[in-house]
């Protein structure tokens, strides 16, 4: 998962672009990048790290001009490629071309294959997002009649990378000459929105993965972008639209509303705020059924993203809602002593509890979802220790069961604790009086009962099933290989202080 | 307001220090630093910004020893006094001495003459806390009996400073060669807690800010430390406390109830989480009194600090509890671009509504506090703008209408929003349809009633009355024109970017 | 005038790079960068500054591979083109080049527009090294037959960029998945040359701008490349070479002999410090007869370039040969500070005398050139002002009267001394007794006597001859109009601490 | 052996002293610092590296004054101590002083005791100049009559330094609210001078290691600071004056005529460049014995600091000198890569051969001295490998046999060449066909001729005879043990790379 945004304006995008990267920066911690277009020419500046730790005075400075596409990145050892470099990339030829990309390709090896062989282009990194580059660079000089290049030909290009990329992929492009191109595969697994800002020199269009970027940055929701449609806003402000896919499939991926979204983003038409709530409500029908509900004195989520729905829970049973534990707001890092063993970096960094809430209680913790287990084991731990009774554990989502292949990070199948294991097992597992899982069918309908046009979607972490038909148990065994021989990157070790060394056409700033 | 940390362990203590920081990290964003004490060596590194843009792992590495002291700073302009330096500071004679401090002293500039007039030592910022390091020194000195440095000479030079010091102050210090000194003022303003954590090794000690930083840091709370008491840990692990004020009285800050300190934080015995709570109870009782509470669909907190007063609240008044506004984790900085104007940072870079909570609505919002009533008003706007039909608004505290004196950062009275202004009239300024605020008297009994030992509470950003007995109009007037003739510090240039240079002692790390 | 690097080896390079630009950083110091290949993968780091400030350690780290390229960057302000970019530059299409060049094209506008027009590649800066590049990539595409390049493709492709480009150009290349090419134009203008080193696993091949790399690094010369000639190293570490140009002919720059190039360097077969030592005699001759030698006392150098000159020419006298002038090895940097004035840093912080060799005496200065003529004024009062009598100056080479265009940064004939002036004229203009130039056939003389190959010569800043034979007085005039319009760089202001940020594809590294 | 510099002038000094350390780079490239003083308060920054490395605009503005002092810093480690800090140093009590030393200390050990039991000072590195600050701090405080610190106070507290430390040291000392104060060991073995430069202001003084810092910067000088004088400028531009010491002798430090100083400096009333002169004299004298002189083509100086002996040896021997090394003037580090064995970094690194001066030639290579010979070894290497048929070589000292203990780093006794061997064997050991070695007293001759004062000089590490007269057998071995003990420190790794934490009160600028 990541972070992409696009503006066309009327004055100097840089800061508004930093400050949309900073509303989506929960998409992607890992590194960041902004780069405009200033006539002809652009400027970019990238790097590793938080939007705060690679942004400085002199790398805005050097951002001049009214047009931009912004990224953030999050790391995705789990879809077998690792990434080597920060977003966007750029390609010479045709054109000029800036590109960035959320998602991830499933067919990026024969891609690149294709790409030696017969396109002569040259591919750098292991990064799927410079595969889809070079293919849409192709399918433009491909397309493109003479030099003249006209909106059917950019069209017609983006057609040609549906037929070519299978996967997921929400896509921000400058065109160097010509404008701000974004599109969304044919499934439109990873979301993409735009809206406008009027302003006396014209309108302005901001296309981002959520809405909560057009909110902030004072720009009007005006539509989702559509699976398999291309938008294309020239530098005439002009706005040009197409559906690009030849059989285009509403399967949005569900894990949006689950977790990876803000709460206060609209994806897709549906409120991710109140699929929560849904979600509180159908989960607390399946409390009713399998836990003491009388029993219990207090819901408390595990904040943040379980909030909404563990206050809907709350109301639904009719039990308090109380808020019994205490994000940490600044986590540090855990640094390499010699000489010295490195001490574990526990949950007790990241959560802290108010005793008053637990002790000589029995209490129902409300978590969004269970991926490996070891985090929601010690919080059960920690409700014990601040004095609980009782501990009871529910989770919004299905248990996660499968890899993610269209771009968030999942650990393997042997990682996950739901794999081979009961509920009742997964309870002892994690130390719980109790645990209850959403059901699949409820989730999904959390969301499609709030929506008019969303039928199906990409829940291959909960059910298996891989919406875009190409996903071979070879290919999971392959990228969960792959993922296991990856060095394990210690995530804690954020920011500047990372400050590796990005592989191709780093420069010094 | 700053947060501080000592510690005596049987390791090293480096990256205990540093997760110590990030857990007080609240306290202070402007400056951080750690010094640590090998056999007779001291190490220190410091500098401006957050604790993870101020260590790298080549800093941490050159701070070995098994006991050290760190402190985060929060800027201080409203006591008149504008640091130069972070801290800890260091003064070689006698002894060796590192000090870290929170609070601020109300006779700093006459001591800095006594220093300068008597003592002949050297005072190189306007730092209050350099001064109160070298009138420990001083007294160290004279109350040294030869060079051996016993117990009872620390405690008397403690003493000595309870004579000289007026104002807030809570201490952690190292003398070289012989062990962690903590203590409090003889009011004790600030809060000082501490713990222990046993090892084969022996008895490790910690002493703090707050409690929460020994919960995360696996210490067993022992107790507060008490008004005018010193602690004295020698470099055998031998712990030593003794009352060296004459006249103690505990009157504690009562903002770090309302808003400073974390809610998982115990201080002087009480929970801050359950005050908060019961802040929410008797606010509750006002808003029947004078709002249309049966008018009122739903009560919404201003995260993250209401949230406890605010659940309480509606429970009591039996209206929904829901989560309208979503924080941003991320703030970035406002660049000042050559040739652009600067956009203004609005509250809508800090926080976004979820529309569907307020869409139709009368709410009530709940916020800590009121102090400019800049940001009240943009919240309000911001409601209206999701659809809130009526707006209320309620503040867990009393009106803010006096300065701080004792170590937090308030505005001038011309800026306070409540200055000369009615209820009514503050209501009409941030445009609510009403607005409650708690009684003084109710914000007291919200702690008090759950302590058996505070009497009194310096509350005088409430009421206007300074438990130190030595504040004039005149010293307010002046620190508020000192206030007023400091350029206005850009606080979201923070971090490694703001990087200025420290008046003294830097050095290239 | 830059430096640059190429190397086909057995070991990783990336230290051996660094060693080599090291020695090459009299060709330029304004910014350095280093590509190696790793099988299909590029690495690179490049940035503003000296090569000392531009890698640290993790960026070495990052520059695997037993092949790689390397160049150090000299402003060329005075070629109407400012570089936004630091060396190498990178295309992606066809196969993946990167590419290093010392020169400067003379026909880069039309080059841009053709670019533009027909090959619809996208050039970003005004670099014509960026221009150079993407002919050479256009003209690959255009030969390679199927995906399979070969090397006469190869040839026939560098044959196509003699015919499209005019001007000076020394140049390393990598083909991804082929090999190492270097070539230099047909004129020859700038210099290059190869050698090799003998090892176990096979030969080594290293090309350089001058033999001194060569011998630094440990590698045996083979022979210079020729005018228009182009070499190749494939991956098996075969050589193969090529002339490509059709009318090759050997006019190589005689600046490079004058001052450019190390003294210890061959180029073209002529050692450089021989020619200064002929530079120094031919200019002895006229010195007899423009001077009145009886009455010198000493032949003082000014450091370092025109030492072996000036000792010839003593030796050739009978005058004796004294060092009076000392030259800082460390130069820094003229700070801006708020409301002071910047002190001028005059000749004094690079220069000063030796008073023992000036007091009483009759003085003859020698010089390599006399370009703007305010350092040899500065040097002359130096001299005086250390109690010399009388000051005479001579000039190794002739009046510098001309603008480069093939690389060299050079004043506008407005700010050169020589222009419109007699040498009696710019004697007084200098405070000098006496002064005398060397002629320009001397000069030539002085390198052709040395030389079995060498017919012509750029010497087009002292005759205005400009051999590519493309240069219309119109050209000169927009150069210099250029130049005058270009904001002047602080030279001072070197390094890391300059840190400007670069245009294009810059990483935080 | 470090530089020092201080200054009290009418303008902001930063920029000056910047410069002024620019000068004197040459006598320590391993750390720089400045303190300036405003009013009453200090500023100061310091680092690791080279000058133009420690300082960037940021620093430089934060160090606003008037009045302030500079240090180079040569890392000292045959002194058997191993500074943790770059100076100046650093105590606030009495009135606050900064200081720089150049020298070494040689009673530091029984100083610290004195200070830990005696004075309770706290000395938290191991410099010897923390120590001398200290002793200075400390006489002060006991010679202050009351507050008011007099002229005869302070002089008497310079003559309290001279009574307790043994050693050279040659000090610039700023005193907070007082002056500046400059002062020389009783035996003046490391040079100090000062100068004046008038404005309309009133006169600014300047004080400093070597004479051409004063010429640098504009300032004339007035002389040098005596042996055991300790000068004192106020701060209303009053200099004062005081022989300090009981029984002064000038016995300055010869090797800084020999190798340390820059030639264009004037020492103790001697030009350090006539000094070479008459070196190079009476080592022809010796040579005419010692080497067929007639068989030898030319002379050759290894640069830089030999030029003046050698081109006047050559003169005296009627025999061509000729320039046959370039010194490369920029020089790398080596990096340590993960998996690669570190290339040796020789001579060749350094320097490199004008082949055309030794081909079939007999040469007389001429070095200042010959230390540990692996760097003669390789010259001689070199030259042969060039053509030469014979080489002989000539050292303009004699050889060294003694560690140094007043601040020259030395290698110990087992490393140095010509420990236990004759000139034959030396020459054998070098590779040389003959070696001549300056007399002892012809070196002492080649200054004291030059000079009306200086008696008798410290040339401990060419006869073994220690000034001080506290230097015992026990003494040597102990430092040689501790330099045997110490981690050779890479000398490559220099400047902003090396970045290394220093132990205390760091902070980050």
């Amino acid at each position: 998962m990541c972070g992409i945004l696009g503006v066309v304006a009327t004055t100097p995008v840089n800061q508004l672009l930093y400050d949309g990267l900073m509303v989506l920066q929960h998409r992607g911690q890992d590194a960041a990048g902004i780069a405009t277009a200033e006539g002809n020419t652009f400027h970019m500046h990238k790097g590793p790290g938080l939007v705060r730790d690679v942004f400085r005075t002199r790398n805005m400075r050097a951002l001049p001009g009214n047009i931009g596409i912004g990224h953030v990145r999050y790391p995705t050892a789990g879809s077998a490629y690792n990434f080597a470099e920060a977003q966007p990339f750029y390609v010479n030829s045709p054109f000029g071309i800036v590109l960035g990309h959320n998602g991830n390709l499933t067919n990026t090896q024969q891609l690149q294959e294709e790409m030696f062989r017969l396109d002569r282009r040259h591919i750098n990194t292991n990064s799927d997002s410079e595969v889809l580059l070079n293919v849409l660079a192709h399918e433009l000089q491909a397309c493109a009649h003479g030099f003249d290049l006209d909106v059917d030909s950019i069209f017609q290009a983006v057609a040609g990378v549906h037929r070519r990329c299978r996967g997921a992929y929400a896509v921000v492009v400058i065109i160097a000459g010509y404008g701000l191109l974004a599109f969304r595969d044919p499934h439109g697994i990873r979301p993409l929105v735009y809206g406008t800002n009027e302003t006396p020199e014209g309108t302005e269009y901001l296309v981002a993965s959520e809405s909560v970027a057009l909110d902030t940055l004072g720009f009007s929701v005006v539509r989702d972008v559509e699976p398999g449609e291309a938008i294309f806003i020239d530098f005439n402000h002009q706005l040009h639209t197409r559906q690009c896919a030849q059989q285009p499939v509403y399967s949005p991926c569900i894990f949006e509303y689950v977790y990876l979204a803000r709460p206060d983003s609209v994806i897709d038409g549906v409120s991710v705020y109140e699929t929560r709530l849904r979600m509180g409500q159908h989960l607390a029908d399946k409390v009713k059924l399998n836990l003491p509900v009388d029993e219990i004195d207090v819901v408390i989520p595990i904040p943040d993203s379980s909030r909404p729905s563990a206050m809907e829970l709350a109301q639904t049973l009719g039990i308090p809602y109380r808020e019994g534990f205490v994000k940490n707001r600044y986590i540090g890092r855990t640094f390499i002593m010699p000489g010295q063993s490195t001490r574990k970096k526990s949950v007790r960094q990241k959560l802290n509890t108010v005793r008053e809430e637990f002790r000589g209680k029995r209490v129902l913790l409300v978590d969004d979802s269970i991926v490996r287990g070891t985090t929601s084991r010690e919080i059960v731990e920690m409700a014990r220790a601040a004095g609980a009774l009782k501990v009871y554990f529910a989770s919004a989502a299905p248990p996660v069961r499968f890899p993610n292949v269209y771009g968030i990070d999942m650990p393997t199948r042997g990682e996950l604790i739901a794999t081979g294991r009961s509920d009742e097992e997964i309870a002892r597992e994690i130390g719980a009086d109790g645990l209850v899982y959403q059901d699949i069918d409820s989730l999904k309908t959390s969301v499609r009962e709030l929506s008019d046009r969303i039928s199906s979607f990409d829940a291959s972490c909960f059910d298996g099933c891989y919406v875009t038909g190409d996903i071979s148990p070879e290919y999971l065994d392959e990228i969960e290989a792959a993922r296991n021989g990856t060095p394990k990157k210690d995530s804690e070790d954020g920011g500047a202080s990372q400050q590796m060394h990005l592989n191709l056409m780093s420069e010094q700033a």
